[in-house]
């Protein structure tokens, strides 16, 4: 059986979207329902995707199909292409899966031409209306089909206005229209050398083409890009009879919400127009009325779309976003789908549906994106003070939030400046020795290095506002300015940084404060009650900790040991340790340090109490404890009291080609077993403590990162345990602990039957999976992924939406193979894409017990954990 | 059912090598076909791997299990431990599955002790044979058994030795014997502090858990490593009743060869001793006789055992290497395995027992060591030389072959160098820009860098000497010279580096040339007849390519498109094409190097006809190509024609944190198509300019590196094939040709069945597959590695053999995807491996169609590719 690549309205419902399309899907299910729509057909997305298979062609068998529904859909509404007496008109209308503004939208009144409009405007006895109607066509045509400059014909008619001194276009008479007409298919023939198309058939098929072309121009590849949707979808077409909401003053159309989409409110929100087509209402040409005028100017056509939208709303369980057309009073419903709304109305409608018995819970929570929660939980700019303002630069969103403070280009000066009022630490890029500027901002801004650069990672771990890779600016540190463009700022002076955005603005924007409202509650209280996954947290301080509880966070899932050392009272014995040449010189070293790492420890055990916490062993290149610079080199050596070119020499010596694959995680321990040893003394000592002074029954997890192989797991943990069984044995106290390991390598993942055979459990550190998977270094991907983007090659970065084909692989390898060894493995993952909704969901598919992400990510991950067990229902694995 | 650890040797056969080890195993075998074997019993390696299990303790099932053989074994020779009327002594040896010189080897007259020593003397009315015996136990008991200090006890019987004036130990007189015994006994006590054991039960358990232990000594460890030996396997212990060679002038002991193992002619082998235990004759304290001395010294002892020796070696179907004792003109046959013997004779042998109808073509070719081969296909030092001269360092040995000459410290001057004589170039370590000083040089010497480092790698493509990460080389290149320890060579100094060894000699040792013997074609012969996996070589000259060729190669697997560009006349353009601003600068560039290239491959097409070339395009990061030191910078700035500063952060700019894993491969023509289309350009015009000139119907294969996702793939392979359709077009000729990928990132080897829908050959590019599954980058592992194999976590360096486990399961994995969707899909291994035995054997397994090698490994290849058809024959998947 062949395909079949056309479907009559009635043909279709809201369950065939991918087929359809969102708006064939509805204009459908609004014709079964009964709402008044103008009758048509839809062209599936499987013709857009064979459109592309055959070299960008519509096939002699589609073009077949099309025109046999075209006649069934004459026979069914009783009028004919170019028949003048009683003339078809369409509205030919893109219409993919998802709601996608970067393409071709729409062609209103096609099928007119001479002969029509003549007729038209005879029978009707309304030439204006005709030629207003043919005007309309055939500079969409122009434009939108064959992609002539629109702004050639708005000449053309301003100048018509001009010469006939008006100002408005429904101020052109009816012989103006005509004249116009006339101009428009002149310039028509000019431009494109041949005379403007009579024949129906002829511009229903470019204007057909058309839509399929527009799902490959830039606008629409970059707005899939940033949206997450395949280019393998396709787009949809909808042909459409025309009614006419330009027929005079009885006529009009309009679009409106069923519920306010700023605030939820439950009453009818948007805009119409009399006397005028759809196209005028967005242009802005003449400005529209509140729907709720439409009460008074035709009260009978209000009441009529009032009881479409309530009908519609409760069909569709949701808020609904409609167009309709009145003709002559009569109401048409044009489109419906489900309205995009704001984070607060989004929350607010959820709760007043279910209140309003419209839907149930799992439903409602289903509505909302759970990336949309990002704005609520950070300080924002005010909305006015962001209209009114405009960016000198703009980089990538790489932490949410809104921050102002005085311009710093060094962590020092940057903390320093901070205890006089809020700074904004701004460099080339951030590293390891610039934590403590980091911490004492209030936002980063950097200028090369992507989502999962180190600034964007710390800043995102500490819930502080960062636009990272702001490619315009010029940062010259040592004179202590920078420049965008023309703009110069200086050391101190005042800037505003948006991270939702990317916008980097001059001086103070007004802050709002994040509120958390009680529909917010509400609805997170849901989410918790469905989801079987729990949410844990990245977190390295008490404060992140704490912060991450109010959020909602049931645990850790990581905490590095690392960022610790850095502070200036820690850096000189974590130095010492490294440059150590014997054991004993080691031990004494890291000696200093185990008082300090068990301090921090006890900090985050008293703020979790029996929560979970995970704790991960050291795990960066030592010699990013080490300075680069020659004078700072210098100024080690005199501190150590070691000689200048012998440091140099060691510090040179170290220096890695690709340190992402070097000397770093679970091998350093391998290497210098001492280290674990302190750093499980230290967690141990700190439970123990925490357990006597607060009676908390805690159970830490040690948790070993970078492990590629069983044995050196097993070298590894038979440390940590040795360890942690003579400090409880020495403290008297019983303690139980866990030992597991960080899935990141992917011959862990590949090998993990083995692993489990040691590790009791296992934590997919996904990003450094993704790094090895792909051979991305993601602190340079920068320089050839944008090109990818372009060549629509990546629909995603990885490092943000989990890659489940390939990456996913290994993630779902590992946690068969791992419960095959041990069915009670507990199984989480800490890498970035904990808090992105559709890895969340992948990680439920996977069987994952929880997932940990950045404080601020948390509400994210508690909604997109319970859209998983609606989805996909699953029994919860462990308690 | 309880496991048996313990068998007699009538119990056992020559199959249970696994489980008795090979002397076990042999001894049981020798039993069974009646060769006169003294009896005993095996403990067998499971007996090992449970002491280590068992915390290094050997169980009471197994304690009891060992003296209820004894029982059995006791009755079955008639003798008892302990009965002084009948003495029962023992030796007690180790014994894998492999020979293993690192561990513990012998303990010989266990069971002997004050009592029976006395009536030994007395019984045999020959006390020197008795006391000699105790005083061999107590010293070997206290040596192996404890790990005291041999030189000890060899002081104490020097000292008797100088009382009574002698040199040699067999004129030590009887009553000199005793005495020995008392001395050593007091010896034992005063270092022990016990008594030296009179129990022969005690005695031996001590002796069997010396054996178990010293399997976890560190050379046993280290010898492991360097031979590929699992810990896991243990090893057996052996318990045979003795049988003296030292009871008087009828007696004897020796070892010999069935046939001579230095040039394998077919004439016994070896050395004996009349009067004398094992040990003296390899302990070298007198000097043993030729074993032809026995024919008249004993000619029935002789002729006994040469007729054992025949038996042997026809029932073995080898070579055996053999240990026997003459007990008052009787021969006892002690130990019986393969001989090892060297690359010459393991041919020769090889080629006789075929013709002699001992063993099949298969049988013999499964003997050759194919790594054995490297030694034949090099020049070499002459062995004399060798012997007499101390190296003055050691590195790796990273690419065989012998070669010396003038030291010179940059390519350059190498360069220059070389047109006075040979010269050595020596560095820190190598990089590309090195290319033209190492291509003029005999031999390569670095400081730092591992077997797979830049040096390594290139030395071996182009065969040349080259010794890598030797350590103890302090060099100041900027003064031309370097030292190790207190020796210093300056610039122009001769030095000599074997490749074989990685020992570094001064002055110029005298060189042998390689002889390929017409054995080795006969053996190469059948090795061709029998494999059904092709062998090409990695070669990217016209001089490579005729190497490999006459060394047997059928094709090529790799030529790397990027050395080339490193040559004087043309880094310049590709320097031009990197710093392009601009698409059309960079078009001009590329059409510079465009006849460069075509040359380039016309030079290969011409040498290898109508074999298969794999022709990969570029992969490095181009930022390799540009200088980093700032006086090169500035001299390219002034040779461009740009300002330095611009340069320098043009050069700054393309700087990437972990280059393997940044923009490189075909990330390349993803954002510049244009290199793509000029390499393809290239490689299909001189297709076809070779075709037309020669006549060849060649079918060039180009190759797509570092490919992660289908679509990136396509992209790239579109660019390919529409410019090849091209340049045929315009050439009117027709050529058919390939277009493929390399699988080296995890994620192409994940998504291997989507990749084949585009790529019409796969090639494993296993030393980049390695680095992203472990996660081990090649140039900074040498940090770590050590640690690893010292800790026995890693059992070989995973860059030398194919880790079978976890970048074997990706390989496996892609090779099922990857014929799934295209079941004619061409499959082969360009990394370092398609070299290495163990590696090419799985390759074979996996149903690879080649493996790919460095020319002088072709013939290892071709050699180690029918070992893998005659262990598991396959069909040939292609023609």
């Amino acid at each position: 059986m062949s395909t079949k690549y056309v479907y009559l309205f009635s043909e279709g419902n809201a369950s065939m979207k991918n087929l359809l399309g969102g708006k064939g899907a509805n204009l459908a299910e609004m014709t079964h329902i009964g709402m008044p729509v103008p009758q048509g057909f839809t062209i599936s997305t499987e013709a857009c995707t064979k459109y592309y298979e055959d070299g960008e062609k519509i096939s002699p068998a589609i073009e077949a199909e099309i025109f046999e529904n075209l006649e069934k859909m004459q026979t069914l509404v009783g009028k004919r292409f170019g028949d003048a007496e009683n003339p078809l008109l369409v509205s030919v209308r893109s219409g993919a899966r998802a709601s996608m503004p970067g393409m071709m939208d729409t062609i209103l009144n096609l099928g007119i031409n001479d002969v029509v409009a003549a007729r038209m405007a005879e029978k009707s006895q309304n030439p204006r209306w005709a030629y207003d109607s043919y005007r309309r066509f055939i500079v969409m045509f122009a434009d939108v089909a064959m992609g002539y400059e629109r702004k050639k014909f708005d000449a053309v008619m301003n100048e018509l206005k001009k010469e006939r001194g008006v100002t408005g276009d429904n101020e052109l008479t009816a012989d103006d229209m005509v004249e116009l007409s006339n101009r428009f298919k002149a310039l028509y023939k000019e431009i494109s050398g041949t005379d403007f198309p009579q024949e129906p058939e002829v511009q229903l098929m470019a204007a057909i083409r058309a839509v399929f072309g527009s799902w490959m121009n830039e606008r629409a590849i970059i707005y899939r890009r940033l949206n997450n949707i395949p280019s393998s979808w396709g787009t949809a077409v909808n042909v459409q009879m025309m009614v006419f909401g330009n027929m005079g003053e009885d006529c009009g159309t309009g679009v409106a919400f069923s519920r306010d989409p700023a605030n939820g409110e439950n009453k009818l929100y948007g805009e119409y127009l009399m006397n005028a087509q759809g196209e005028d209402v967005v242009a802005g040409i003449r400005t529209p009325e509140s729907i709720e005028q439409l009460k008074f100017k035709n009260s009978e056509a209000y009441e009529q779309f009032a009881e479409a939208a309530k009908k519609l709303e409760r069909h569709y369980q949701d808020v609904q976003d409609m167009e309709f057309t009145i003709e002559q009073g009569k109401l048409y419903m044009l489109q419906t789908r489900n309205g995009k709304r704001t984070a607060h109305a989004a929350l607010k409608i959820a709760v007043d549906l279910v209140a309003e018995g419209i839907t149930s819970r799992e439903e409602a929570l289903l509505k909302i994106d759970p990336n949309q929660l990002n704005t609520l939980l950070h300080p924002r700019f005010d909305e006015k003070a962001l209209k009114e303002t405009k960016p000198i630069a703009n980089g990538l969103a790489a932490s949410p939030g809104a921050a102002c403070g005085a311009v710093y280009f060094t962590a020092a000066e940057a903390k320093a400046g901070a205890e006089k009022g809020p700074v904004i630490l701004v460099r080339n890029e951030t590293n390891p020795e610039d934590i403590e500027g980091m911490v004492a901002a209030r936002g980063i801004l950097t200028a090369t290095g992507g989502r999962t650069s180190h600034a964007a990672v710390v800043a995102r771990g500490m819930g502080t506002c960062c636009v990272a890779g702001c490619g315009a600016l010029r940062i010259h540190e040592d004179a202590k300015y920078f420049t965008v463009d023309d703009v110069r700022i200086n050391e101190g002076d005042t800037i505003s940084l948006d991270g939702s955005t990317g916008n980097v603005y001059v001086g103070a924007l007004p802050l709002v404060d994040a509120t958390v409202s009680g529909d917010f509650a509400t609805v997170m209280g849901w989410a918790d009650e469905i989801r079987c996954m729990k949410v844990r947290t990245n977190a390295d301080t008490p404060r992140d900790a704490k912060n991450a509880i109010n959020l909602g966070a049931e645990g850790i899932g990581l905490t590095r040991t690392e960022h610790m050392f850095f502070e200036v009272d820690r850096i000189p014995a974590m130095r010492e340790m490294i440059l150590s040449d014997t054991l004993e010189q080691r031990r004494r070293a890291l000696a200093k340090l185990l008082p300090m790492q068990r301090g921090d420890f006890e900090g985050i055990f008293e703020v979790m109490g029996e929560r979970p916490v995970t704790i991960r062993l050291l795990d960066p290149p030592l010699h990013e404890f080490l300075p680069t610079e020659e004078k700072d080199i210098r100024a080690l050596a005199e501190d150590m009291e070691i000689d200048f070119e012998a440091l140099k020499g060691t510090i040179r010596s170290m220096h890695e080609a690709n340190p992402m694959m070097g000397f770093r995680g679970c091998r350093l321990p391998v290497k210098y077993p001492e280290i674990a040893e302190m750093q499980t003394r230290a967690i141990i000592e700190a439970a123990i403590n925490v357990k006597k002074n607060f009676g908390y029954n805690l159970v830490p997890e040690i948790m070993i990162p970078l492990t590629c192989e069983f044995k050196e797991l097993k070298y590894v943990s038979d440390i940590v345990r040795e360890t942690a069984d003579l400090v409880i044995k020495e403290s008297g106290i019983s303690l139980d602990y866990l030992v597991g390991t960080m899935i990141e390598i992917p011959r862990a993942a590949l090998t993990a039957d083995t692993i489990a055979e040691d590790a009791e459990f296992f934590s997919f550190g996904t990003n450094d999976l993704t790094q090895m998977t792909f051979g991305f270094s993601r602190d340079d991907a920068a320089k050839f992924l944008p090109s990818y983007y372009d060549k629509n090659l990546l629909e995603n970065d990885p490092f943000e939406r989990l890659d489940q084909v390939g990456v996913g692989k290994l993630v779902e390898m590992s946690c068969v193979l791992g419960r095959k060894t041990r069915p009670d493995l507990h199984l989480g993952i800490c890498g970035e894409h904990g808090g992105e909704p559709s890895s969340v969901e992948f990680c439920h598919r996977c069987g994952l017990d929880y997932v940990s992400c950045s404080p601020f990510r948390v509400p994210i991950a508690r909604l997109a954990a319970a859209q998983a067990q609606i989805k996909t229902p699953r029994e919860k694995h462990h308690a």
